[in-house]
């Protein structure tokens, strides 16, 4: 059933391909090389982001693939909280983090054969314990930290260091599954 | 840090498994033969059958291993909904589940090398969407509610029928991991 859709996936990011393997999408990879950037919310550059990803891939389509994408934002109290660029700025986000809830956003793009475009976001609250400086210090030796937005990853190490989450799980992971399955299905009106 | 963490798993769920290694503990398995019990309440049955668990396994363990157990039930107004019998018992588990929240509660037993047994629980609340009965029937006949407490899987197909959670997503996979790492820092008094 869920294996009817052919999704190409413009992403590098491993975790989103294992999250759409995981509930059995066809799938294949094509990278996006689009650049991001900012407009004025976040909710604004999570969605444009995604929808210019997707768009940037449209040549390299199948006629019979559709294309998603998406970005994920962090952000705590307004503040949007990117890929840390050194072990430094990763220590400092994780000491804003600790004792905190921040919100997960992820938009994302879905672009049908027909033309379509399809876009939305979903949003995810995230509660990090207190943090000892000795632990995010350790935390970042790890490298876990280095290359992910917010300075962490919620299927990793950092598991240990989340009190709770309030929302969609695999948002924060980088994909809301769910109401992307909602939309192929609603789009495709396979189930009634 | 963590892996100085000796673990003796008294489990033979892969997902227990896969969490403690994804957090980077040292992990041997010895699952537990104690036949599991039912209790006045699904707090105590989760507790107690994680504490027997542990007990059960003290003969195998290596002088320095920390022996970790626990019991996953879910449960939907009062009711606890165990691993389906048959296809017919996991369609009718999910009917129930179906645009309802419930919730998962995990006992957890840490047995420690000196003897001392620390036990506790952890709930997280699970709202499903609406399934159609064309989806449950779909989902039933992949196989994956078979053999899960109240016939669905978080971590697999059963993710895109979730709406959200609130609290501990590694909970409903079957171990509160950050809670586990908790227990362990303050017994052990490594970090302050």
């Amino acid at each position: 059933m869920i294996d009817r859709f052919k999704i190409l996936l413009a992403s590098s990011s491993p975790r989103r391909k294992e999250i759409l393997q995981m509930v059995g999408f066809k799938l294949r990879i094509v990278p996006s090389d689009a650049e991001e950037r900012i407009y004025p919310t976040p909710e604004e550059t999570a969605i444009k982001n995604a929808e210019l990803k997707a768009l940037s891939v449209r040549d390299k389509a199948e006629p019979d693939e559709i294309i998603l994408a998406a970005d994920t934002i962090v952000v705590l109290n307004g503040e949007v909280l990117g890929k840390p660029s050194d072990k430094k700025e990763a220590v400092e986000f994780l000491k804003k983090l600790s004792s905190n809830y921040h919100t997960v956003i992820t938009g994302f793009a879905l672009l049908f054969p027909n033309g379509k475009l399809v876009s939305g976001l979903e949003k995810t609250e995230v509660k990090f314990k207190r943090m000892s400086l000795k632990e995010i210090e350790w935390y970042v030796d790890t490298g876990e930290p280095l290359d992910k937005a917010g300075a962490y990853g919620i299927q990793g190490i950092g598991a240990i260091f989340i009190e709770r989450i309030d929302g969609d799980y695999f948002n924060v992971m980088g994909l809301p599954v769910g109401k992307i399955y909602d939309i192929l299905t609603l789009e495709s009106n396979y189930f009634i």
